[in-house]
């Protein structure tokens, strides 16, 4: 049996706290007890959005289904939504608002720069929507939400947390977002499988209301999880994935004991030993200097190195896993992610003495 | 922590061999450990599901994910679906077809009765798609799938197999079924959170290229699973639970190192010594003679007896979870399961004494 060093762009390995939850006897997906279990999670998770949103919980698909979740209900046909576009998931915003029958005016941004407000607010002088990801997974950039708030005029603003959830903060309404979807997966410390969603009554007021996806339609699933009062009867939707939801509650629960700003000052110490470290190999960065994320670090592979050779010695010898670049940089780039329980000083340390030991291997 | 006997009609209790794996540590999703994991899991859902698909795969989204992608990766706009309707989960089929874009043909049976085929036959001249429930979940029924088969002429058939795959045959390519999704949390002995999925070469060949949903697009799934060969290149699509597919994986381990007619039988074990036990103490069945599911029994409440007192007491002092009717049975019938690890006779004997137990105390 394997026991990995998860150290890519997500999955990371889990909080001690979440890998317990998720090994404890199934529950019901009515059962009084897990209805506590449901609320604690939804809780948590309007602590880590900074939210009051009622309208907050975590959605039974990976982060990409909080995405399809996040423009299926508010995308009405021919809706402008102006996305910007500074990696993958930029891109596939542009592919999930087109399904969903918007009129997508793309601001394609250079690869490993951040999103530019002004360019987002020229795009269009009145966008039913703005959309933009927050902490692009691809490159490793972090974007300026709160500017994005601040040009976004009547437009909702659509924001993805996937990478950046439980790892640097994500305000929602101090910024004006009106909605944000992330991941299990990667800050929050959890195995994937689960998207934290939160909307807003604004947001929500405007919402589709027979959306394209039954899965996805928040108006149904209010009935059973994030609308209903913790006293209020609940109505079946579908059967939550109750261990995965428990497992979320646990890891929560241990980030706010452990305090938030405490959890991201470990995140941006992890982060920044494991740069200094890259540079002292005379390794280089990919993403623009002063938008990097602390918790996933972007480094340009060396040219004189093959990049899956480095990543298949990592994991046979070290059992590290490290992630390859995306398009056009799958073989230059390597995305290093130190996440959630991961995001530690002895980690970073440890990343590195393997890193530095693979890139000789290769070399010799 | 509560350890509960999941009686009710799902999720019930893991196989111990599907707990073990979900506990174990993480793996990535692109992990060549996990990738014949994830292959070993496709290749044991092709063995329940009886059928050569290729593209036999699990959804990452629960059992109503799973009816989602079946209808949304077929149904082009305006296409005549016949929908056999005898309880919630053909009621939900309609809702789902419909917002795919489908003109939809409800054929309604009365609850507790299988779908009548000569009906379904006459209800329209020539269908794009038939749509029925194997096992309704809802009133404990069985239909007859394969008559479906035989009727379908052109169209696709499409099936709900959420709670009859694992418990009873589901021979999709010997019965004509086109397309057919499952969930993970019934008879599978698996938590909530997979949608098994299979789908013909000829379904695939008419499907919808673009469909409205990215998430559950058929296409670009088969690119990571089901559809690529083993030694081939992986494509991401999204975040795989990895945690998930290992579990499903080493339950369908189990399940067919058992042997399949061997799980068969021991489920219509179970199910007998319950269905007689039950009558034994007075009560009456509410699905159709000769129609009954032995993973689930639906049983009717007795007048002098409140549904949720007994269900309450049953989870109170017995730990024993049942569920109660849908719709307008909600308060009048039982929904009691022994699926996959619990489908054994000590555990019916157990159920059918806190059952006693629980009426006796409410009674008094």
């Amino acid at each position: 049996m394997r026991d990995r060093h998860l150290y890519g762009p997500g999955p990371s390995n889990q909080y001690p706290e979440a890998a317990a939850a998720f090994a404890a006897p199934l529950l019901g997906h009515l059962d009084p007890e897990f209805l506590d279990i449901m609320d604690s999670a939804c809780d948590g998770l309007k602590t880590v959005f900074a939210t009051d949103n009622r309208r907050t919980l975590p959605l039974s698909a990976t982060g990409s289904g909080g995405m399809e979740a996040a423009f299926v209900n508010t995308v009405h046909d021919g809706d402008v939504v102006v996305v910007g576009v500074n990696g993958l998931f930029g891109e596939r915003m542009c592919d999930v608002a087109a399904r969903c029958g918007a009129t997508v005016v793309r601001v394609d941004h250079e690869w490993g720069t951040p999103i530019d407000p002004e360019r987002m607010k020229k795009a269009h002088s009145n966008p039913a929507i703005i959309a933009a990801v927050h902490a692009e997974t691809s490159t490793g950039v972090e974007s300026d939400i709160a500017a994005l708030g601040e040009i976004k005029g009547d437009a909702l603003l659509l924001v993805d947390m996937v990478t950046s959830i439980g790892g640097i903060p994500t305000p929602c309404d101090a910024w004006g977002v009106d909605v944000a979807y992330a991941g299990s997966q990667k800050c929050l410390g959890v195995a994937p499988g689960l998207a934290p969603f939160t909307i807003n009554d604004r947001a929500f007021a405007r919402r589709v209301e027979h959306p394209r996806s039954w899965y996805l339609d928040l108006g149904l699933l209010g009935g059973y999880v994030g609308e209903a009062s913790h006293k209020q009867q609940r109505t079946y939707h579908h059967t939550a994935p109750t261990s995965m939801v428990s497992s979320l509650s646990a890891a929560l629960r241990a980030i706010l004991a452990e305090g938030l700003e405490n959890v991201y000052a470990r995140h941006a110490e992890a982060g920044r030993i494991f740069t200094e470290g890259v540079r002292e190999m005379g390794l280089q960065l990919f993403a623009a200097d002063g938008h990097r994320l602390p918790e996933l670090t972007t480094v340009k592979v060396p040219a004189d190195v093959d990049s899956a050779a480095v990543r298949r010695y990592l994991l046979d010898v070290h059992n590290v896993e490290i992630g390859g670049g995306v398009g056009k940089y799958a073989a230059t780039v390597w995305r290093i992610g130190l996440m959630g329980h991961n995001a530690r000083p002895d980690r970073a340390l440890q990343l590195l003495a393997a890193l530095k030991d693979a890139i000789d291997h290769v070399r010799r």
